[in-house]
């Protein structure tokens, strides 16, 4: 395993006036913010990627992101949650608010 | 974990003339024609998801991918190699030719 955590941040954009789109709610400043907070923490440079991603499937709920190997769901993310995911990623507590968990009958979508 | 395997294909594209990127030796078309491969496979579709994603590091070495959770890292993809990836991911073999094992030297970079 090259990284302790890998995130995917979907910075997806869609065309105004359809379905959201995580691109268009901030998820590219959610992907840099995370990056950055990474490379400035200790216990995360090197340990953690955080990766740009296309569609994750649940755009209503967006901007969302998944960590692995653990598999876990991040949805309704903004900026300013940045610092309590990288508080997370070193081994605090998921704040609830944050945490996307998959409903059955949710279908994923390119 | 919502998918039994998910698959970050890397799609990142960077101008001619400097470093050599995924996204302009296929990453693209690789993360289009794998997900058309699990989307008509029976035993694959709604388990394992593909999503195009950001630069994943050893530009170097691309085409790139890496699955979780179980973290496996593949490079020098070609559209070709689909089909092997498809079967690795249906429980198949994964050729020894697409396997990377990351050098302790190589440094990550975005």
């Amino acid at each position: 395993m090259r990284y302790r955590r890998h995130v995917f941040v979907c910075t997806n954009a869609r065309p105004v006036g359809g379905k959201p789109s995580c691109g268009a709610r901030g998820g590219v400043e959610i992907a840099a913010a995370l990056q950055r907070a990474v490379a400035t923490a200790p216990d995360l440079v090197g340990a953690v990627a955080v990766t740009p991603c296309g569609c994750l499937g649940p755009c209503f709920d967006g901007p969302t992101l998944v960590t692995y190997p653990d598999g876990q769901w991040l949805a309704g993310v903004g900026e300013a949650d940045v610092p309590a995911i990288a508080a997370w990623l070193a081994g605090g507590p998921l704040p609830d608010r944050l945490r996307y968990d998959w409903d059955d009958d949710d279908e994923p979508s390119g």
